[in-house]
Order: structure tokens, then C-alpha cells, then sequence
């Protein structure tokens, strides 16, 4: 009817793991302050390479058409970005997780890192949210949780930054000297997120010599974070703190739910400060994203689905600019419902992220 | 009929993990060269202890009932084993896995740990296998990969000696290094077994501070062993040779299957040495066993072996005599088909092990 409300059959589409990039690490120059600038300017400072095999593929780490017409790096350009994901794909909103994560994972030398997390941070606010009011954006945290906290509470403010950014890497997120973080996210009412960096091994400590090896295993990076913020009592403290587990797949959920819940049913003396049973934190406080999707059927998927109890867990993601971009309307068997389709596509994330 | 062939309606019955147990070190003695025997027997020499967490239950390790009369450890005394184990649930066969992996996962001092490994190799012969048809045994190793050779050599005529061991540790057994211990099971047409030593760590290389956790996250270890072998070339170079994953869960399974389908398609000239999809080596080269059985209901298992696309990959465990025994009977859902049963009771097992 005219001037009545017009409902659209088309799906809205919230994107949960976009990689802004910067072009090099001079980007973060004009928002460091001077004793740090030197490192880059004149020192020749750069990030840690972590694994070797990065060059496996043609631009390995890009999608062939992100790279900007002037060859900076695919993901810093705004105006492209902006064509080819915004535009592109009518996305109500897209979460920037940068790739900054090297700030968190450094070990040593924090107070450097920190400048470089909050550089990277002002960097994220002045060159992408204030440019379109979609952008959502990460806060980025050195690990030292003491100025983890500071930075937390500088940016917290923001109306576009919508999560804190734990990297993962060689530690687990929930041993109690990182429960400061928690509880400074949770004071703010931000969810947590966290991704995978490179500096991860493999279980076991060996190194597995390929990347297809690396790739197949990172989900047991998210295994082990989940693990231990569930028997460190992370969920237990900050009931309400909800955390997206993003690029780790979501397959392995329910085998882990049940793993969990088998072994605490009989070992729960041991960490009698665990209240409820494994899954229920799942199912409660935690989120997994799409991308990349392994090629599941539509029955693969419900069998999935069924066996987490919960159709609210899982949100898009298309990973832009990576190679294994997962644009949303071929995400999903066209056998899934459409209102499943739409818990994943949208729904959950706007109830994760309160839009 | 009378004379005729008697069918049974019962299940059959192979239970593929059994820890047959020392009382201790000392057991080891008659079997050991003299050079070796005083570190045992006036050194002191004990293994080394990996986990600080094993006594978070009453006798943490061991089914309460399984302590023999004299308070010898659990699981070194046949007769016991046998009523408890053999003949209460009437096997066809049990295959002894035992514990002394530390000879294989003990770093250095490879001589006395190839010592140790003949030594509790006769032990298993001598004070086991001698006494019962129905029981098999496992070729513990060093990991050394020269004298590991000599002691498949040394050990497979055995007609009781039914796999090589290969515990997992620290380190992934794909590493070309090791492939002339895959050669040399391949040659005596002997499958392999993996079974976690308690020398794991978690994914990241951090410490997960509890045993729950632990038991949690060590389906891991597996994954890692798996994708080792695979993007490694094991089944490229024996296409024939078998390997069971004991103990580490079948839950996990599917999932990974579809994850390095999903990184092979898009990575695989990294490892043009792989000819098949990953999910095919598992299929015709992998099996599974059933404990820890993680509470899955008939329609969550059903849904896993859907996704597994194969009804004989899965094994029946016990894992006799420790605390999460899984009883036959009560192994799964009733609900399963006796279709099905039968063969994760028993003809999985028993063409695995060819029997």
C-alpha cells in the first residue's frame, strides 16, 4: 500500500569478518606518538612473518580482483571495499577485523605494541568508520592486560567499535591474568571476538610442514581458547559476555559440546566454580562464523545444526579480501530454509552485536 | 539341527584397546640386556610423569573394581582381566595396547628406551599372549626410526602380534623421517595403531592447567597425526596400510574430513604427492574407536556416520581397565541397528586386523 511500510523479500546480510588492511605500516605513523615513530619511520621495524608458506598460491592471501587499480594492498582502500562488499552485496552492516593482530600476539616489548594497537585503532576510526556508517570496527588490544584495559577504555566509547579483538595465537585467552580484559568488556557491554593469527602451531607443538596442514588444523586454535574460557570460569564471572569465534569453522561444535559435557560430567569437582554443563556456555555465550564453508550439503548442515540444539549460533562471514571470500548468497545450500538463512545472514548477528 | 551349524543371534565381540599393565618397572627386568637392567633395578630409573593432574578422582586412572586382590596395579593380572574382561563379555578377541609408550615417546637415550620397548614387548608375549588365543598384541617401538625397524622385524612374526604402536606425543609422524617404520609394518602386512601417551600439549603449546581440559582437547593430537600422514604421502606411498586412531573419539571425524577436502581443493599442488581427496584416505585407510563414547544419542550418532559416508570406520573400545570403561552392551544407543552394531562390535575389527 502507498505510505504503508514495505517489507522486501530480499534477505539483509550483516558480515562479520572483513579485513581492512593498512597499506604498510607508515599508515600508522600520524597516530603514534613520537618516541614510537622512529621504529618505522627511520628503524626499519616490521611484523613478525609467522609461517613460511604464504606464497603457496598465486596472491595467495587476496582475491585476484581486490588489489586497488594503484597496487596497494587488496583491503585498504576504502572506495573499492565499499563497491565490492557494501554495494555489491546491499550489507546492512560489515565488522572490521583488520589484521593488526601482530600488536596482541607480540611477545615483549609491550609498551611498543600498545602504541601500535591504539595507532591502529585511531587508524580504524579515521580512515573507515568515519566514512560509512555500516563499518563496524574491532577494538585492537596489546596482550599485556593492564594496558589491554587502558586501551579498552579509550575506545569503548565509539558508537561504530562493536567488539574487542582477542588474536589467537600460543596461549590461552582464558587463564585469570587475562581476566582484566574480560571484565573491561563486559563493563562496557562489548562482546568479544576472536581470530585466528598466524602465529599459531599445531597441537603438539611440531610444526606441520605445509599449509594446507596449517589450514585443515587452525580450528584447534579455537578448541583450545573455548576450552579454557569455559574452565576458567570466564562465562561463570561475565555471564552476560557473549564472544564470536571467527574463521575457525563451525563444524566441530557440536563434536566439542558433547566432548565437553561428557568429560565434566565426570570430573566436575575439579573446577567446582563451572556451573552449568559445557554446551550450555556454547550455546549461551558463544558464536561461530560461515567462512570458510567446507563444502557442506544441506543435510550435512541440519545434521550440524541439529546436533548444536540451536539454529542462534552460527553468523556470516565472507572473510573479504581473502581468497576464500564467502559471498553470502552462495554461503548456503539453496535447500536451507529461508529463515534459517536469515538467523545466519543477519539475525544473529545483530542480536550478538545489539543493532 | 543336530550336528548342524549352530547361528548365534548374539553380537560378536573385538575390544581394541585392553591396557595390559607391568606391576612395575621391575617386571621389565628378566627381559632386559644386562647393560640395562641396574638402572631399573639399583638406579632408581622410573618413567617420567607428564601430567600433574591424574588424581583428581579417587584412583583417577582405574575402574574401581579392576585393583586385583593383592593391590597390584590395575590391569597387570590375566586372571583378573580375563573374568572381568574376556569372559564376562564373552570376546572374540581383545587387543592388548598397554602403556609403556614412554619408550617411544621418551626424547633421548634412544638405546635404553629401544631396551625397554623389546623388553616389554617379550613381557607381552610371555606373560600374555602365551595364555590366551583370543588375546593380540601391539609392537611397542622407540622412536628411533632404525632400531624401531629392527624390532617390527624382530617382533612380527608373532601370529599374535596383530599392529605396530605408535603413540602420540610432541611430534607428527608423518615427517618423512619416520617413513621406514610405515615401511616396515607395510612390509610385514601389520596395520598401525596410534594411541595418545599423556605427552600431549595443547594446540597453541599452552598449558590448559586442568585435567578436564585435557581430556577435552586430546582428540586434537589425533587430528594432528592424521593430517600429518595425509599431506605427507603415507597412503600415497602404502595404499594398502591401515592405521587405527584409539581413544581419540570418532566425533571428530566428519568434520575434519570435509575441512581438508575443503583446504585440498584449493591448495593441492602445494602436495601433488596426494593423489586422492583427503575424505578417501580416511574411509579406506583410517579407523576409529568408539571410547570415550560421548553420550551421543542414536540420532546424533546416525548423523555422524551419515556425514562419515561409511558404516566401517568405527571400532569397538573398552578400554579396559581405566575409569571411563565403555561395556559393550552399553556402548551405544539401542536404538542402532544390529546391522550396525555387529560390525563397530566386531567385522570392522575384525578386517581390519584381518582375523
Amino acid at each position: 500500500m502507498r505510505g504503508g511500510p514495505v517489507v522486501s523479500t530480499k534477505q539483509k546480510i550483516i558480515d562479520t569478518d572483513v579485513h581492512h588492511e593498512i597499506r604498510s605500516t607508515r599508515d600508522l605513523l600520524p597516530y603514534l606518538p613520537d618516541q614510537w615513530k622512529r621504529y618505522i619511520a627511520e628503524y626499519g621495524w616490521v611484523p613478525e612473518r609467522a609461517i613460511p608458506f604464504n606464497q603457496v598460491r598465486k596472491n595467495t592471501k587476496y582475491r585476484m580482483d581486490s588489489i586497488p587499480e594503484d597496487g596497494a594492498t587488496p583491503g585498504s582502500n576504502f572506495d573499492l571495499l565499499k563497491e565490492q562488499l557494501l554495494d555489491k552485496h546491499d550489507m546492512s552492516y560489515a565488522v572490521l577485523t583488520g589484521w593488526f593482530y601482530e600488536a596482541t600476539v607480540a611477545k615483549g616489548w609491550y609498551e611498543f605494541a600498545a602504541a601500535r594497537a591504539s595507532a591502529y585503532n585511531d587508524f580504524t576510526v579515521d580512515k573507515w568508520l568515519s566514512k560509512d556508517k555500516r563499518l563496524l570496527g574491532s577494538i585492537t588490544i596489546p596482550r599485556e592486560p593492564e594496558a589491554a584495559v587502558r586501551e579498552i577504555d579509550r575506545m569503548a566509547a565509539h558508537p561504530q567499535m562493536a567488539q574487542v579483538m582477542l588474536p589467537i595465537g600460543d596461549f590461552a585467552w582464558g587463564d585469570p591474568y587475562f581476566h582484566p580484559i574480560f571484565e573491561a568488556a563486559n563493563r562496557h557491554g562489548l562482546p568479544i571476538a576472536m581470530h585466528l593469527s598466524a602465529s599459531i602451531t599445531a597441537q603438539g607443538g611440531d610444526f606441520l610442514r605445509y599449509y594446507v596442514a596449517w589450514r585443515s588444523l587452525h580450528p584447534q586454535a579455537y578448541m583450545t581458547q573455548v576450552i579454557s574460557l569455559i574452565t576458567n570460569g570466564i562465562f561463570d564471572k561475565f555471564p552476560d559476555l557473549k564472544v564470536a569465534l571467527v574463521e575457525g569453522g563451525f563444524e566441530w561444535v557440536p563434536f566439542m559440546m558433547h566432548r565437553m559435557d561428557s568429560a565434566y560430567k565426570a570430573l566436575r569437582q575439579e573446577t567446582p566454580w563451572v556451573k552449568r554443563m559445557p554446551s550450555d556456555y556454547f550455546r549461551d555465550n558463544m558464536r561461530f562464523t560461515t567462512q570458510p564453508w567446507d563444502d557442506l550439503t544441506a543435510r550435512e548442515f541440519m545434521n550440524v545444526i541439529d546436533m548444536m540444539g540451536s539454529e542462534d549460533m552460527i553468523m556470516y562471514a565472507s572473510d573479504y579480501p581473502h581468497w576464500d571470500f564467502d559471498p553470502p548468497e552462495r554461503t548456503m545450500p539453496h535447500q536451507i530454509s529461508d529463515s534459517l538463512k536469515q538467523k545466519i545472514l543477519y539475525e544473529n548477528a545483530r542480536d550478538f552485536y545489539r543493532l
